[in-house]
């Protein structure tokens, strides 16, 4: 995911703070991001400190850096996390737009399956309401199908292309992304009921229900329950 | 899919009953399974009589065939079907448990972009209420945690094994499939959304609120609109 938005010195200070709530024993799920990766980082130094976790990555990136800073790692099929810590690309009151990784479908699984979920912001990516363009990852077969469906649901759908590849970006599954654009998200638990029903859709970026706690990074971080 | 529950002349029935609905210029939704095979079959005789179609399968299989019985194909990029012939592993009413090929996932999305969808069965499947496994297509790592949540919802999952290959079931989309028993299903539409919204779920078999027409093979055949 690119560095965006907020300034490192407030991702920093938001992943510190919830990696600073993870206790002995606990397994953690590893989110995907720049402001997560502070939070692995921050975790990579307890454990070398003597903290006992285990982690559980979101994605390719996670699992590399969780390696590099020394991070044990298990699997959900050994494991259910404790607790996750994961970014979000916007926020509003606990619910979140997530995907500008393309690692949602991963995220979600990890982040829900968590007793605790705990999100990790700057303060530039909050929002009232949600208003962000909806990552939807798609079957590469139903991606014109899917897109006539979203333009019905009232979105703005476009395949999102790669940077350093040719052609789409293309998910660790395999999958394609749309990125969907709705304007001012009114009801987004009502949005997302509808993006998971439709045919072709593996997972969608909206997180409604899940989050339990959003550290929000700025000069100081405001720690939202 | 297995040559299973009704005689082949009863499937044969309903699959060319389906097929003769079929008109000139249509773009035709070409299903999975041993009774859709009998469309397929009958719909190239006609393709050999001068009706001019184009198929888009629902899978490798009917890819195949329809080769192999010379219908011109399509793909959901150029066309929109007009009409989605399928079969169904299980019906009641309008409402249908399929994915016993584990093409599911394939299978609604051409069976939902079809402007009609017409359900091929022989009598041996009809129930009342549905009561069959429902497949549910997930992602190769959310097995674990999709059982544990499908177990939730009062299921009784199974990770699908396979017969001529070592190991699980994989789709054509590579990822794995799990059948899960919930006895009889009293709110399809309800336990449907809830399969949908689950993580590591890419789609599951309930269909329901999209079959058109349901032509049920016997001694004769009986089209329930």
């Amino acid at each position: 995911m690119k560095q965006q938005g907020g300034t490192d010195d407030a991702k920093r200070r938001a992943g510190e703070s919830a990696a600073d709530t993870v206790s002995d024993g606990a397994v953690v799920g590893l989110g995907t991001g720049s402001t997560a990766a502070y939070a692995i980082r921050e975790l990579g130094r307890r454990v070398d400190s003597g903290l006992d976790i285990r982690g559980i990555p979101t994605s390719h990136g996670a699992r590399r850096l969780a390696r590099e800073v020394g991070i044990p790692l298990t699997t959900l099929a050994e494991a259910t996390p404790d607790v996750a810590i994961d970014g979000a690309d916007q926020v509003a009151g606990f619910e979140l737009i997530k995907g500008g990784g393309a690692a949602h479908a991963r995220e979600k699984l990890v982040d829900s399956a968590a007793e605790r979920f705990l999100v990790v912001v700057d303060e530039t990516k909050l929002a009232e309401p949600l208003d962000a363009a909806v990552p939807v990852e798609v079957l590469p077969d139903a991606v014109p199908v899917v897109e006539r469906e979203l333009a019905a649901l009232g979105g703005t759908p476009e395949l999102r292309a790669a940077e350093r590849k040719d052609g789409p970006v293309v998910t660790d599954n395999g999958n394609l992304v749309v990125d969907c654009a709705f304007g001012a998200i009114a009801d987004a638990e009502a949005l997302a009921a509808d993006l998971s029903a439709l045919p072709g859709v593996v997972e969608h970026g909206l997180f409604v229900g899940l989050a339990d706690e959003i550290h929000v990074g700025g000069d100081a971080v405001d720690v939202r329950r």
